[in-house]
């Protein structure tokens, strides 16, 4: 954007809940301007002295940013080496560098220190995090407009949780993608809050279906008023494993304005971009650009990018990238909405844990912000690995058979159709390129931890429309061979209107665990199973 | 008690709210039979493979369990002496021990390591830091029956978050004591939940009053139920620092029996038991027992101790103990409500922090139960050398005259009224056996961090009773001194019921964090603004 930004001029106060209105502000701030001056002693809180604590010093042995490579293996090696090239990666020397958090420093502003974070603390975070928060985020989600906060958490779904308590009054209801992540709906519903599911394809969330539902609300049908908020996962859509493009984003952004809607983006997966899948015989070396800048314009852009009214409370956690028990991550939205979801945080959480802050900040501004970006480029390429490899084996086990999706969910994608291995003896990857029965379909993800799949009971010689227990038949069977995946009823937004029909036989495979012989192993347990429950009459 | 513990007999189910009732059990749980067997591959979540977690160890060094006295400084010694011993207690050369958190171990179900405690992992918190937490309720708490549950939490204000989602529908009200903490109260009132003042003693909640407004009840004229749930801070009640004894939660937790009141017992300040305050002249040295059981014994019980019904949702932290900044504690209660807590917790914070887990683990296993204890007692210690001081320094800025308070909330208490100093040039404390004009009187705690103080208004030359201007006042006149307490208006319950009338002029002073020469200087501040406060006309 080459214009100046300017702060975010509309006003979206009627989308605050009749809880999060009244939330009384912080009684401290009317006296604020008293406070943190210096001299002024203050005996208001109940602060322990901080020799109190149990702690000296705390040390961090941190990874190097650049622990991982940044391309891929080539394709043109054998499957063995390859696969013990990676498989290597984790249990390898690691190399890293020592981070020491002492009690006390000079200057607490712009130095971690466990005096500042064990104790309390506001619920923003630490300084030096916020500055690198805020730094992070005009670089790389580059927003709209230019009086953003980013605001710390404790986790997406502490993030989800209290922007749904900031949004939501009772009976309300959100739109999101037909299939979602199932705490999101777990957190809600309980308030009387439910999902309006919207059709997806190729790239997650459907403008059109959007558009349709919203132009076609009616309140007296439906029963509630139209949705004034969005849940999407546009990134590594979960569990589809879609990513979101621009201009996709835009169009939908777009359609938020005319119908003033409040999106949650959730991305949890921004950085594990793994691009399009291409099998292996014709697979070449991919490496993430090495300039920041090229390496930023590569990934799909934020909502934030196209946000000029303030309208999108984006949720980052560093669950992914750093690791799940950090349970730290930060909002970024406007001011009105920050501050709200301050005073949430400020009765629930308060502050995120402080050996957790103090740590990650450490780590985070001894790489400062391109040892970052290098570190998040080498694991994105360890995910792409992983997703290719764990496709391969698919490969391997059965027969597949390359089309582009036509309807539902895998409109434009490309759909492989497994079968059974024709040549059970034979070696290597086999492409069939004639129609045989598909014991199950998949999309390979472009982004995310998962596969997700759709098993075609309607080919089992014991079918009937009727009979949908055969998700968990199939599920108990993987289950007592010793392979645990997830059964797809979990992820659905709305079991009574799905946009594309009935919606039993998915699953979702993660391969973000595992290591690759694991991987491999379990693809073998899959097709032994799945083969042998086609067979059963 | 001798008899054999029982479990929880009766059904409180009938206290959860339509929220928490309405929460799903989690998914996995019915598949949980084949979760976790040896051999078996999980493909299920998303979890990242902990080789790209960028720690490869992490130290700290943790204080070791005798680092401060377990006895008070000897009253014979001179003051200045007195205070230099406390005071260098800080800044001393600390002894520690390296705590060394390795990412991976040989049996993880019993080492800290990181790559478990930085993996997702249950609401319910790491495993050894469960067992820690059984054995030390087992052994301090003792509850009266079998099957209570210690479960984890992000610390207090997410436990009493928490408990009020799990417990309140809209629109009713709790019992508290009529000054309470004001996160309490933050918590709940945008739900429509607010709190009924019970009037206090010198132990705190007082029963008749308490059974008072149950039995006078009358849901015509309140225009509410009878409340269901009490919120108590037993020990170190803030904001007045009461300590309740045993026979007191006896005759409470019998008419809550009588009434079916759930009460949540919120005890952060539990291990800050100081004791009566004795004037400095007559003060000798006090030392807590060696001996872990009469150490123990030597504390007020718990809730617990008298809970055969497992009615008590008991909130413990390891902000005061530890450190504010762990987001760290538990909550102890019977099983029915302790799986409702976690399914609250698996949608909010899910577990907590996964650094400050494993750092804390890590500690308390170091020093095993009866070092935390040593711990525990060196701390309460410090805590009670702070208020002996702090209040020493109110003998020697003012004349202090000691009376049995009368009514109202005092009732029962040494009330230390303070005037002006007849010789303002005399040296050491006087304690003036004439009526003067007292410009305040205070309590003091006999645990916690505070000294809650009313400063008596009505013998100033300009008061008027319908002018409740003073106190805010009286802030600012100290504030722009340099000087913050904390105004008593934070902390009313119930502005509009108070049992014991007007309620103006109070604050609240903490002695927990600031060095002794900074109390000290406090103290002067206070006594030269009150004092010219006095004059005005």
């Amino acid at each position: 954007m080459d214009y100046e930004k300017q702060p975010v001029a509309i006003d979206l106060s009627h989308h605050l809940s009749d809880v999060s209105k009244a939330r009384r502000t912080s009684p401290l701030k009317g006296l604020s301007k008293y406070m943190g001056k210096p001299g002024v002693i203050t005996l208001a809180g109940g602060m322990p002295n901080p020799g109190y604590f149990p702690f000296s010093t705390i040390t961090a042995d941190g990874l190097v940013p650049d622990s991982f490579p940044v391309s891929t293996s080539s394709s043109q090696s054998s499957s063995t080496s390859w696969f013990w090239k990676i498989f290597g990666a984790a249990p390898r020397k690691e190399k890293s560098t020592p981070l020491t958090i002492p009690k006390y420093v000079k200057d607490p502003s712009s130095h971690v220190n466990l005096a500042t974070a064990l104790q309390y603390g506001t619920a923003t975070g630490l300084v030096p995090l916020q500055k690198f928060l805020q730094e992070f985020v005009t670089k790389v989600y580059q927003p709209a407009y230019s009086n953003f906060v980013a605001l710390a958490h404790t986790g997406n779904t502490d993030g989800w949780n209290r922007a749904a308590l900031t949004l939501f009054n009772p009976g309300e209801c959100f739109l999101t993608e037909e299939w979602t992540y199932p705490s999101a709906l777990a957190s809600v519903n309980p308030l009387g809050v439910t999902a309006v599911a919207v059709g997806m394809d190729n790239e997650g969330m459907s403008p059109e279906s959007l558009r349709k539902i919203l132009a076609e609300w009616d309140e007296s049908v439906q029963g509630k008023k139209r949705p004034h908020v969005m849940y999407t996962v546009p990134v590594g859509q979960n569990p589809s494993g879609a990513t979101m493009g621009g201009k996709r984003k835009k169009e939908i952004y777009d359609i938020c304005v005319e119908y003033d809607i409040v999106i949650v983006e959730d991305d949890p997966y921004y950085f594990l971009q793994e691009g399009k899948y291409v099998p292996k015989l014709v697979r070449s070396t991919e490496s993430t650009p090495d300039d920041v800048s090229q390496y930023i314009a590569s990934l799909a852009p934020s909502f934030l990018r196209y946000d000029y009214q303030g309208r999108v409370i984006r949720l980052d956690t560093f669950s992914k990238t750093i690791a799940p028990g950090s349970r730290l991550g930060w909002f970024t939205c406007n001011p009105l909405f920050a501050e709200r979801l301050e005073r949430a945080g400020e009765v629930s959480t308060q502050a995120p844990c402080g050996f957790g802050q103090s740590i990650i900040t450490s780590l985070l501004l001894n790489w400062g912000f391109e040892g970052y970006i290098r570190w998040l480029r080498g694991l994105g390429t360890q995910y792409r690995s992983r997703r290719d490899f764990f496709i391969d084996t698919f490969a391997d086990e059965f027969d597949l058979t390359l089309s582009t999706g036509e309807g539902g969910a895998w409109r434009g994608c490309d759909v492989y159709a497994a079968s059974e291995k024709r040549d059970a003896h034979g070696e290597g990857e086999k492409f069939a390129m004639t129609a045989r029965t598909p014991l199950f379909s998949f999309v390979p993800p472009t982004s995310g931890m998962f596969i997700w799949l759709k098993v075609h009971f309607e080919n089992h010689p014991a079918f009937s429309p009727d009979d949908d227990s055969f998700e968990m038949k199939l599920w108990v069977a993987l289950a007592e061979a010793g392979l645990i995946i997830s059964p797809g009823w979990f992820f659905v937004a709305d079991d009574e209107n799905s946009p594309d029909g009935p919606n039993d036989g998915h699953y979702r495979i993660s391969f973000s665990f595992s290591e690759f012989d694991e991987l491999k192993k379990a693809v073998g347990i899959l097709g032994k199973v799945v083969r042998e429950f086609f067979k059963e009459a």
